[in-house]
């Protein structure tokens, strides 16, 4: 029978050689540091696993590109994802599938969870019920929640972004853009849109049926979106006709929704970034023929926008800073801090850095720390 | 600001050096084992965490001997338990310290872990709550559910008797047994007791006010133990009285109960187990002068009977096996491996083992996997 016994494992990092070492380490020692915990709960984020560890959450509903699989086919993923926190940012991460699926069930079993970790990854839990458990775990719990569907996504899309418009000679409050796309990582990128100061004159969300506005029958976070982006409800019809004249397409949808003809009629030096995965929303080869600059989720193409550039330092930070919510002046700064770390490599095809360049983790993470302690 | 990240961490087992590897471990590499696994979710029992992983459990309300001392004071003593259980048996194991109390809200976390852990240690929770969340896990979830502090005490008194009862000449049917203490301890030690052939008509249990037999207004465990011991009602009183001319005194309930008369009042060649910490029912020395063999709980003395004796080896039998229950075929067997250990050492002050024999965790687990084989 082939053990593997997966991706990580939990090692020691105290001596436990001798009778000695036994007595400090476990009875009666450790009786000591639990007293202290008792008397003053703040030793617990200093002295504990709860100083460096996170728990990667996913119920498998949303899993990859594969819709839901389940907790089981989750771990995995999941545990793929700690591997990569050990080893991009020194994190101790371990991943948690619940099978639980309301609501009131998963924020409580994070709860009982948060004891023993110092920060919460919510990843791959299908909308709307991920909006309803960030919002309440944000809210009730005294340990950062990042959901990655959301804020990683939406940070490395802006970082993207940014080195995009400067390649590109725009501002974000003169920029119009086109988001297709109105689940969790589509509501997020549009809300950090909005806080970076891009236009919500120009902004336009589209779902399958089209561009959101007020004319349209919507709830929840569509009807939020339909609120605060398309004012004056100027766009509407499909994708494709509210694509046009457009100077930014992000594509966090679904493969093959735009073809080369549609990137023709988007503005001079048009920015595309089809980040479905693995068949973008447009042919990269044909968009690069009309776009100036063009992105995707590959890993085998240039300019991947992937969330990897984000949550190791997002979690280095949150750690390092003592942080207990995830707040939109941390997303900020962090990918102002991601798209400064491309420097003079900037050029249309390296719009982000290598997740593998040593600068990229220090610089996310003191922007995060920065972020949280006011700086 | 000290920050000493706690007594155990996450590492990688996978190679992440360049975009290749991160394919291969990340996305879009993991999407094949996670299809695999929603094709067939044994699977996940093979090649995920899943494979060596153990949850340690407590909501800190029977931490130590210290009484109710709440999740966060627990952390650090289960992440001692984590360390040891790397060192000793080569389980990766996590501490999750619920802030959940009500049975229904534990047992509903300790499901929604079982995705990620291939057992479940559950520590210091107070009776009677134990005895509900320990049956229903037992009885609802696919991966065993070990309660060290019934089971892992159970199993390290009876291979400790099983040696006492060598050195003294004495075979289990015709022994006569008081054990002081109806917590969690106490009952799961009886009930070990029971089914490895000790009888039920000289076998009697006190909690503080005395004698459990069936003329006491009982609920619950204790109303089980007077049915199941003491038959007949015989003994009656105080826990002095019954011991007088006991075979076995066995303590898991609280210091200084007895005193050097009433050990001396014992059976010949007696046999004084004191295991209450770090104060033992009675006072070793003394006891001494009048029993055959003495043993308590502390580290400092020889004959320590202590779960560390155990659940390293038990996990490792567990996993190795892919068991999915803890059964008291698994028990027994425990105990007699783990009283085997001692083989030609055995003498009154060697009863038990030392936790650094490196022949202990091998046998403990050969035992238990045998059990679960049916062998």
């Amino acid at each position: 029978m082939t053990r593997s016994c997966g991706k990580v494992q939990v090692t020691a990092r105290v001596r436990l050689e001798d009778a000695d070492d036994l007595a400090e380490q476990y009875t009666p020692g450790v009786a000591e540091l639990a007293k202290r915990v008792a008397d003053d709960p703040s030793v617990l984020a200093r002295e504990t696993v709860k100083a460096n560890s996170v728990a990667i959450v996913s119920d498998g509903s949303a899993l990859l590109g594969l819709g839901d699989q389940g907790p089981a086919a989750a771990l995995p993923v999941m545990e793929g994802k700690a591997a990569l926190l050990k080893r991009f940012a020194d994190v101790d991460a371990w991943p948690i599938c619940p099978v639980s699926r309301e609501p009131d069930d998963l924020v409580r079993t994070v709860k009982d969870l948060a004891t023993s970790f110092g920060a919460i990854n919510l990843e791959d839990i299908a909308a709307p019920r991920c909006f309803t458990v960030e919002r309440r775990l944000h809210d009730e719990l005294e340990v950062p929640v990042f959901h990655d569907d959301q804020h990683g996504t939406a940070v490395a899309v802006l970082a993207a972004l940014h080195n995009a418009l400067e390649l590109t000679g725009r501002e974000p409050a003169g920029t119009s853009v086109v988001v297709s796309g109105a689940g969790a990582a589509g509501v997020a990128v549009t809300r950090l849109l909005l806080n970076a100061g891009f236009s919500a004159d120009r902004l336009v969300v589209c779902d399958r049926r089209g561009a959101l506005h007020g004319g349209r029958d919507l709830t929840g976070e569509k009807l939020w979106l339909a609120e605060h982006t398309n004012r004056g409800g100027a766009a509407q019809g499909s994708l494709r006709d509210v694509v046009r004249e457009a100077d930014v397409f992000i594509g966090v949808s679904a493969g093959g929704l735009l073809d080369e003809e549609d990137i023709g009629r988007m503005a001079d030096r048009a920015i595309v970034f089809g980040l479905a995965n693995p068949d973008p929303e447009v042919d990269p080869e044909a968009a690069r023929e009309h776009a100036e600059v063009v992105a995707t989720g590959r890993s085998d193409m240039a300019n991947q926008i992937n969330n990897v550039l984000v949550f190791p330092g997002m979690f280095r930070g949150l750690l390092d800073s003592g942080a207990v919510r995830v707040t939109t002046r941390m997303l900020l700064a962090a990918a102002r801090a991601l798209a400064g770390v491309v420097g003079g490599d900037l050029d249309r095809e390296h719009i982000v850095p290598s997740v593998f360049d040593e600068a990229l983790v220090p610089a996310v993470a003191e922007a995060v720390a920065g972020a949280a302690k006011g700086g």
